[in-house]
């Protein structure tokens, strides 16, 4: 992992940002370029009229651009921050009004698909297109969850394309630092690994629990007696089933790997319960809990590899 | 799932509670009883001198007992609250001092296992002994951690035992009501089945998936880049190992069974996820959300079965 050391370069200014999306991510990404002059203008594009105005009202945007094209044509900086699903479809939209002078990133979960829909609509302009993805919540959503903080501490993920520009990478990445985030770099492949084990397979996990218990005849029970462990191990099983579906489809062979690696791991649990191996299974519970107080205490915030 | 009526039995009263393990179980439970003004006098027995010193300036006990049996021989309540690996032991020594007029209870995360201990050590006294198991969690821990309003609107499930009597049963129900306790009622084997799978199946795959991570060439990436879905989903790795170790003993059966069965699990939603079905999938995390969510709106509270 490549974490960059904090940069000292001159503050970024962009004339005018574009947020395909004004939601807590492309809402949160204009507050807080606002909050550190980092810009003159936002303009806003999205599907959903009542959640502009709310990103009109609080301030997150200046206009409501007529369309994509038209949002993308005066602007230095593109957020896409949709869906993923969508992001065919606005890239193409997005192709037809890019410049020389437009940078374009996005908030994607995932990066090899996205990358992959960028090249098909951005063609030779796809040098243009930087990938990132914020590590940020999303337990609430819309406009009226977006904040100038959200990204202060938070982690953001450049995969920069071969055909990137130094110095484009640099810009787009000194946007999400005046934002407070920290930087890391990996390839859109070491994305989507990483992502499939400490993102999605947990909450591909949390939602096969939850669900599996529902169809039990004693389901009530179950849940009657449920109490806060089961509470936070499941917490992510509240998150939003279409969004997730589409990250199960846009990553699934790295997906499906850690599922089928998970499977030997429960299966080599289980082997341990059922032969009463009580010194196997406190040595590995004693590892977890002693790699996750390093966690928590930091120990692995700088590492490199 | 039978949740009793709250009772509308006059509060009760005990002259001496004796408190073997003065931690945060033990500890709360005799400052509610205090609080409540339900008994006269706690003494404390436990193996850590510090401990029990710190209940004594607290005020969760009034004196310290030289012996199991010199706490229990003046007591007409006892609660067992060590490590459950202390139970025989304990049990032994309370038996030696058992009267006709104690009555017994315990805060053991299994019941299988407890009353198999209970029936060696008390023989034909084993109707003294009302099993009980308070869902509380044990972030904390010590004297220090006590509180007198750690069991309101927490469950208590009481294993009642065929040889026990109905008042006395009462008597331990009505000890845990005063704390502010909700109390179910479940044989030790439902007690058994039910939280192996709402409670030991998690704990058992959060410390399971950090220890697989621990273990990976790329485990300083991986850890650098988990953020809060995660932390939550393993917060319960960070519970203590040896305390799991004897769960996952007592219960291994149900334990091994649940694992089996979450294998199961995870090879059905590895095999939809290879597959792309993201019909299927979005299905199943729709159907999780949606139980999550009538949990957490409490409709499993009042239900029976």
């Amino acid at each position: 992992m490549n974490v960059a050391v904090p940069s000292t370069s001159p503050k970024p200014h962009f004339s005018q940002v574009a947020i395909i999306g004004v939601g807590l991510i492309g809402g949160s990404f204009a507050l807080a370029l606002k909050a550190a002059g980092a810009c003159d203008t936002v303009v806003g594009v999205g599907r959903d009229r009542a959640n502009l105005d709310v990103a009109l009202s609080r301030g997150i945007i200046d206009r409501v651009a007529s369309s994509i094209e038209e949002a993308v044509a005066q602007s230095d900086l593109v957020l896409v921050a949709t869906p993923v699903a969508q992001f065919a479809h606005v890239f193409s939209s997005i192709a037809r009004a890019l410049s020389p002078q437009t940078l374009v990133t996005d908030a994607g979960s995932t990066k090899r698909d996205v990358v992959r829909a960028a090249r098909l609509a951005f063609g030779a302009q796809i040098g243009r297109f930087i990938p990132s993805h914020p590590i940020a919540g999303a337990e609430h959503s819309g406009a009226a969850a977006a904040r100038a903080d959200l990204y202060v501490s938070r982690r953001v993920v450049i995969s920069a394309l071969e055909e990137n520009a130094a110095a484009d990478v640099a810009r787009v990445e000194a946007a999400w630092r005046v934002c407070g985030a920290r930087i890391g770099h990996m390839r859109a492949e070491e994305h989507d690994a990483v992502f499939a084990a400490v993102s999605h397979l947990p909450h591909v996990l949390a939602f096969g629990l939850v669900e599996e218990f529902s169809t039990r005849a004693d389901a009530a029970r179950l849940f009657g007696y449920a109490a806060g462990g089961f509470r936070d191990f499941t917490r992510i099983a509240s998150s939003h089933p279409e969004m997730w579906r589409d990250i199960c489809l846009a990553n699934r062979d790295a997906i499906s790997a850690e599922l089928t690696r998970f499977g030997q791991t429960v299966a080599a649990l289980q082997a341990l319960v059922a032969a009463g191996d009580g010194a196997a299974l406190e040595a590995r519970f004693h590892a977890a809990r002693e790699a996750r107080n390093r966690w928590l205490a930091g120990d692995f915030d700088a590492s490199t590899d």
